[in-house]
């Protein structure tokens, strides 16, 4: 499990009064990022080369989050596919499961415009954040 | 069926050239706007009281959307329920359903904190786009 | 002149109640997508190869802005230099001039990292929005 | 001086390969959070009541901003007016002044819509970041 501390910002909120539904979309992607760094090679800081293409989300809502207080994303590996990954990821404040949700991920090809095996090495990395 | 028009941004896309499945759930919301509209009294042109909860959003990306050209999202009603709302909607590009997906919301009390039953009303016309 | 209306959504907004400053910015980028589109090959419908570099942004924010509105984004060519090119941009809701601003973005050959002169045809294309 | 450590995340580049300029409206805004905090009164762990309206934003983009490393924004107080604010911020990556910028906030009372002279307590707090 990997955690992720985010301080939310004013553009983060809606005229609700609280955080919108889209920006969670942003944050489990942000909290995602050191899975995503197990699959892409950085070469002179730069990130030159993606390799993951997102298949699908599914978010829950299940109680308000605010300005004014950190979050935290607790991330998971649910499931390691042949060539796909599946992301399982809490979003907690003020000690309340505020929401949850999974993101199904594919190793990919983008110039041969097809998936590909997960490598051993990826494989075992991901594997020590299972649910 | 309620068809919105949308416009590719350069700010859309990510590195991968191709649009953020974050995005996504932006546009999305946005093609949900007419049937916020039935919910939403709007006084002096400000919409000054919200009554829509997210519960749940699902979304399935199936093929690349790029910047260049129009996307068309499609919203339907999916599903009526007491207090909830279920929306399904698709992405359409270059004649490709590009990605497609849920959302569940609640209407809902935000002074009192509970769910409250859709009027009669509201009922008919969301009924109307029922898929 | 170019006019470009934009419907307002609720991720645009913030817990002010009105549009964060933030949106702004996708806003008028959004809008200049018409004098993009003189500076891009389009190739199957796909931008497959951008040209433009922001240099600066100066924006002010006169009014609220309110969700329930449409707005409308005015957008001028303020200067056309060798290779540069300044936008300037009007947002207007409820017959109220809302926000202002200026865009300096410079036609750019990213793979030999240096400034282009901007060729006479798309010259004469954006003398014809000057302000 | 107030540093805040930003990790770039996907949705925040752009198809050309680098951070998105809406992006850096987003990173300054959240790096003026510690700012913002000694103007807003937090009750039970939540902002309940906002004070400041952005008044202008100008921003230089200087270098390109990658993703695959941290970036650092560095936040001062530029200039502390009767009721307004102004903040220069700078964004660093790889040794470089990637960009720079400035806000004007002003102390607002949202309710009688006039401008509030900013308190001596909080003029005191801010002074400490004086450029």
């Amino acid at each position: 499990m990997i955690k992720e501390i985010i301080t939310p910002a004013l553009y983060d909120t809606d005229a609700l009064g609280h955080i919108n539904n889209c920006t969670l979309a942003r944050w489990f992607e942000q909290a995602r990022n050191p899975f995503f760094k197990m699959f892409m090679p950085i070469g002179n800081g730069k990130i030159t080369k993606w390799n993951l293409i997102m298949a699908r989300t599914e978010y829950n809502f299940n109680a308000e989050i605010f300005l004014g207080q950190d979050v935290e994303v607790r991330s998971f590996i649910e499931k390691i596919g042949n060539s796909s990954l599946t992301t399982y990821q809490q979003l907690w404040q003020r000690n309340t499961l505020c929401a949850d949700g999974k993101a199904i991920m594919v190793h990919y090809d983008f110039k041969n415009k097809c998936s590909v095996k997960i490598p051993d090495g990826i494989r075992e990395e991901l594997s020590q954040h299972l649910k």
